[in-house]
């Protein structure tokens, strides 16, 4: 009866940013144990990180293909692989890990293309796999909160979206013609790496993803204003979009709005009442009943669903962030590996973490966007 | 040398609500004094209205036909009327007093056709008239200071305009099917009434009206999806704008969003910065400059421009709210007037209320979202 | 019968600021017009005033004396005074009103000494006058919505209290040394016009009253920490409180503290529930019962109190301001005085205004926390 | 060279709570390992936890008294010691790590007596180890902000406090009489395990601490007005303060104010400005100078200083929580524990967590508050 997991990264070397939030984010439950890695492709970078970490240096890989199939044929194997590399090498390290049989979390978004995602499921499908796509705000309590309550049926039916992503962080870009791309050093705005989209992929699809995870409800097609300000990719996108119930809404997403950091805001409008949540201030929500006073939920008090509570960490009142976020995404993704190799059942807050169908979806949006976008806001089928 | 003018009223009887927001807006300063009135079609609430406010008899009046002629002949006629009736008779009304001499101020939206708003913006140039049009949210402080920000260049180009109004109070409406009409009284869902809409024409309307007037920015398109859910009118609508200098933006306004009283939130981004004004919290402003902390302006306090604080009345702390914006539009519309009468020189701080152009403008804009709405948020031009 | 009150005003000439938001407040309802007045004791001053509101000539008083002798003695003589001068003259000028049968309003604090305060309560009982003391707080919807609240047992017993009255305007003087009197032109600051004290006075008094409003609470002593700073009069205080039903709490109020504008906040806390409101935003009130979220009430929505809802005038959302409390104020007194002269009985509703025992709480409240302020925060009983 | 350091925990087995907390934190930085413990006096949950963590099972100690030898006098024993059990073991564990050579990370309060207190500082100086009192909060990187900003100048001499911590979480104990101590489960509301105060001991001396860390000012004397509701500990307490520097301020503290969870809010005012800070909403800080708007300074911008930026670990907008405030006060002592191993020098930042001086301060101001509690709230001498 397995208690722990071993697992291996895919990027994330000590210099760079996200990856060192998974891993923080897996110390929470103690559950997981790094065993493997192939941090950087500067092989300096990639022995120093594994050092730190004290693996095995024969498990310190050289490249992902052969950590792959390395760690596939150990007897003490890793369990599951995490990838936080840029966009563009998301589908073939995938790709290598589950073809050794290796579960994987993906950072998203997924892939490029919706043909590469859907390979992704079959493949996953196929070997009785599980895989994670890393929409890290779900694993906010009051996000999962939102989802019992609209679920629960509490707001009605919903008949308006209104969210937002707004950040001001590249705001510099606008009119800076070529320089841009020298002067700010972001791969996200380099098509080669970043794919197809930069604002609308980034965090378009964060509202995409949060909307859907809290709603339930598939888009069915945008129509989408976008602006590049004279660069490779979209800075700038709002964007319309209609449910497949008839609903119908508005995204924004832009990383030229100054005075925002990192504003993703979610209001979901039903017949019956309203939720609001912002990513900022993620501890508390906005729950409204038709002609009653607005009342703001606090993570940790007692009126807080079993399904939501499951995910707090900390009393009311001492503030959770985004390390607790990725700390449940893998709290319920580890949960589902460990009892998976044990053959026991998962429950419903064992599945509660996003899944290639979320990818799937979040690769559809940022397509869609981005041929509206080019259709000067034309509708496309998501 | 006029000191004080003499004003009349169309609509507004005791029982009436908007009528009487602006009679208590004219007495702030004291410089006009109601004289003459036709209040209600309902003769014996016109003659109570009258009487309350101490009327010569003789100056009630039995219908505003009647009401301006009288008025424009009499020696002591009054100086200008105030039109509160409901949207249907707005242009007979203002073209009645203009062809009498009589300058106006008009509730908005100015009617229900742009050859109506032009014609009557003819008549008032040819007569030497002025107009005001009541966009009320204009005469707030923080929203002159907004204007007078952007224009000074604090906030740099224009790059995006996020702006709503989300109101709550027919959410019920939805899906009632014709119920709706009959249980709810509101003459703002009657087309017969309202016009060709409901929710633009109502909100919509004040949206654009106040991002024209803080940013001086011309609307070239719009894409309206609009929602009418089974109701003869529009309840809710996101707008994707294009404005003639390339910048794109989203006004989002509805009647079924739960959760909000009257929330009107317009956002201006630039280049260097930005601006964010809450209707239900009109004593503060939020100014950002790129790179630097939110700002919160407090309306009273020293470092607001004079273009604006010669509007404030109240020390900083002590809250204005409606009843002031009121006071304000007649404040200049008052100078105006009296000024023109003595034959005096305008200054801009005269000038600073809505004039045709804006009720044309909105106008325009309504007709425009409409048209949009109904080819499934094609662009229409503006 | 009388519909109509005529009021005359001592004090609050053309360039005086609190003068004028009491005939702006008065004008609200249109139920009394001034027609008399000793504005200024600027001759100039006070006939210009009196002649921009068209009055009698002969009714512009030189002296209050003057004034309130021969109003006395007209038949048409003014029903109420509203006394807007500086705190040193209330006392003999609301004397001598109620000397000669007039009704009166004057502004708070009431007058220097309990002994003035408790003769004027005697006065006025012996001639059947009504007498209301000017804390305008008390004249917001949601003041009225907490006191209805606390008083329905909604939030039970109380057991602390927690209230400030933060303003920045003085903190120049600190450290100022004699200059500061010179300087900053403040009647507030001298002694020979405030009285025995500044803060507490001014703002301190607004704290105790809006308190007493919302509880009905008594105070039984007080232990006030203040701090003068080099000045004559104190411009800081933290103060400990204790009620007669023992609960305590702490009252602080400053002119010294950087950020605060007027930033009155009340906060009740019982064993059930508790309410904060705060003036700065006075169109939403914190209601939140034990173990519950916190809920934000709306004036303007179906779930306000009518008690409270008599005075509110606008819809949700509208933001009501200063000018309104005071419209609020007089909407009951003028009801009472208008039912008094016509020998109607008086309803809760007309009652709901500041009364003499309100102004001799005030008084006796400031003189023991000065007397405690002297004597290093010891306990004085109020 | 040492990289790493090997610690013990004393209490915090797996279902305690702020045990798991400090585990998580020293996670962050992957710079000390969990390597012995004696978590629980019951042997099952001290065995559990240990084996959880993959201890050595002679590692796993029966009790703290063993442990301190063992580890002591091991080659590989723990660098430092983690106390997380009930207030009154803290000194005794303490001084039996130190006696044998361990520094120590201990939770606050220190201890019950100013004399324990002065002697762990005794011994900890005499065998020069290192100290650290658990004062969380001023891990979070805006309570660094201030403190930097404060001691710069920026807002000039302090001239008032006014802090507050306020909970709901005991409201049912009021009045409750014997039952409350047994149906509610907590060890704060027993003196024999808590000491002298529950309130001002648990939640207070954050106040204190807060404010000392901040301002660098010492406090003088207090004036605690406190209630117990019939419990043998107060639940309740408003205390005046006076600083050795003259300024004045007041500290709120309590357990029974419903809507407040975990509510810890310090704003300092100066001559020259003020700051704000929220303990709930730690992500932002609110700065004001003189006449100018308020700030909202955003934790992970360009404009936070050197000082506290070195504690950022996240963008800006991503929030970060407890979590983080944990791993700085962990960052900054393992630092100091690492380099002086190393006999490296130490730098301002690792000295950037609260030490024995500030535990001593804590004692102090709790028997302070709990002896002018008894006087009725005359001043003590801190």
């Amino acid at each position: 009866m397995k208690k722990k997991l071993l697992y291996g990264q895919v990027g994330g070397s000590l210099n760079a940013f996200i990856g060192g939030v998974h891993r923080v984010g897996i110390a929470f439950d103690g559950r997981a144990q790094l065993a493997a890695g192939c941090f950087s492709r500067d092989p300096a970078a990639n022995r120093e990180t594994g050092e730190f970490y004290g693996l095995d240096p024969e498990r310190i890989y050289g490249s992902y293909t052969e950590m792959a199939e390395a760690e596939g044929k150990r007897e003490d194997g890793i369990d599951f692989a995490v990838v936080t590399t840029p966009n563009n090498a998301h589908y073939a390290i995938c790709r290598a890990f589950l073809e050794n049989g290796i579960h994987v979390l993906c950072e998203k978004p997924l892939c490029f293309e919706v043909s590469e995602a859907e390979e992704l499921k079959r493949l996953a499908e196929e070997r009785g796999l599980l895989f994670c796509v890393n929409y890290s705000y779900s694993g906010n309590v009051l996000a999962k909160e939102a989802r019992h309550l609209i679920r629960s049926g509490v707001i009605g039916d919903i008949i308006n979206v209104n969210a937002e992503y707004l950040q001001e962080y590249l705001v510099d870009d606008v009119g800076a013609g070529d320089e841009a791309m020298v002067k700010l050093s972001s791969w996200r705005k380099d098509p080669a790496v970043a794919g197809i989209s930069n604002c609308v992929g980034d965090i378009g699809s964060h509202i995409e993803n949060t909307v859907a995870y809290m709603t339930g409800l598939k888009l069915k097609r945008v129509a989408a204003l976008t602006d590049t300000f004279g660069q490779p990719l979209d800075l700038n996108a709002n964007i319309l979009v209609e449910f497949e119930n008839g609903a119908h809404g508005v995204y924004s997403c832009s990383q030229v709005c100054v005075g925002h950091m990192n504003g993703l805001t979610v209001r979901i409008f039903g017949t019956l009442g309203a939720i609001e949540w912002v990513q900022e201030n993620p501890n508390v929500l906005y729950v409204t009943l038709k002609g009653q006073p607005t009342q703001i939920y606090n993570r940790g008090m007692g009126y807080i669903s079993p399904e939501a509570a499951a995910f707090s960490r900390l009393p009311s009142g001492h503030p959770e962030g985004l390390y607790v976020a990725f700390a449940n995404i893998y709290k319920a993704f580890i949960s589902s590996v460990l009892k998976t190799a044990n053959g026991e059942p998962l429950t419903e807050e064992d599945r509660d973490y996003p899944g290639l169908d979320a990818g799937i979806a979040g690769v559809k949006f940022i397509h869609a966007c981005v041929e509206s976008g080019k259709r000067d806001a034309a509708w496309v089928e998501v």
